[in-house]
């Protein structure tokens, strides 16, 4: 199993950015390449159980917020020596969550990740082109945030995990009206450039759903 | 690995169901029971290629119009013996086409699945469930349908696939602002009843979308 962990990081600098976990290989093989965190399957636990035991040994796993199944890779050459499939796992962490890291390891800006080991370059594309495409159907986004966030945090959030910017007014728009995101009744402290105090929401569910059940789809009653 | 491939049946009844490929055991374990086809994952091949091979044995693979990853199926005492691992894959055969069937393969009802061989009936319900999501944020019904319909037939086709009626009238007026069906500008021969012939439609595209990019998510340009 091999998880890509993400996080988005540096919402309080002007350049916040999708992260990933990696860390660094001191041995051959592609001794100095950077490797998602992973390891073999045990005889007696399944693949849950297997990738959140490994995950443990690096991030303090009280701070993954969503953990699941994605592609398996099976290409018979993908790594050198003994045949390996690698099942694939997306791992999340919120803002502003600093876990503490083993001196291996290290978050890496997914625009500019330094040079891979074996096929851990296409498995970071892969996971972060699902959390891209679930982002927009289903409330995944929780995952990534703080408890309680003023909109332009959360614009900040999808920003960074989409790549490209997103309209606050129209992301307010689309997840109140999915009933995804809702007012907390309160506001921040102060706003960012001294202005009004912005209004505080937060995710209605801190468990993963598809939120785009188009009414002519969803089951009677 | 192991496929559970899917197709409406009976659209030419009253009653069109979703079914599933399965075979019969002819030899222990599980003998007399009915599993889900595939196999065991040759040196020198990858997963999807294994399993596109497997079915090739059981169906014609002209008929396939969407193979896709599901998940691993790990738990230690899963089947008896050595330790195996099963990666699921989701099929669709499109309607009607018949393929031919080895004497022990034959499609049964998902709703009333016959006594299953290891977790293969789970398997069946993991895939079935995310069919269901799928249909409502993806274009995936094109790899159930024929290539022109009447509308009441893409209806009798989401209806018996997500295990409950839907409206019709409604699920026009979604595909249809989604831009994932289309009328033809024909009409079919002649009215079920009797009536006026209904027009066709087709689906925009045959290969798999997600159609639920929504706009303030959506990618500048």
């Amino acid at each position: 199993m091999l998880a890509v962990v993400f996080q988005v990081r540096g919402l309080d600098t002007r350049q916040p950015a999708l992260h990933v976990l990696l860390w660094q290989r001191a041995l051959a093989p592609e001794r100095g390449r950077w490797s998602l965190p992973g390891g073999r399957l045990g005889d007696d636990e399944d693949l849950i159980s297997s990738v959140r035991r490994q995950l443990a040994e690096k991030v303090d796993l009280r701070e993954l917020a969503h953990l699941e199944q994605l592609a398996v890779f099976s290409d018979p050459s993908r790594v050198p020596g003994t045949r390996t499939i690698a099942s694939t796992f997306l791992g999340l962490v919120p803002s502003p969550a600093t876990p503490a890291l083993p001196a291996d390891t290290r978050w890496h800006p997914v625009s500019a990740l330094p040079e891979m080991a074996f096929d851990h370059g296409p498995m970071v594309q892969h996971a972060h082109a699902r959390l891209a495409a679930k982002l927009s159907y289903t409330n995944i986004g929780f995952a990534l945030s703080p408890k309680e966030f003023a909109l332009s945090t959360l614009r900040d959030i999808y920003g960074a995990a989409l790549g490209y910017q997103v309209d606050a007014t129209n992301l307010q728009r689309v997840l109140e009206r999915r009933q995804v995101i809702s007012r907390t009744g309160t506001t921040a402290r102060s706003g960012k450039s001294g202005g009004r105090p912005p209004a505080l929401f937060r995710f209605a569910e801190s468990r993963y759903r598809v939120t785009d059940e188009f009414a002519a789809l969803r089951p009677p009653g």
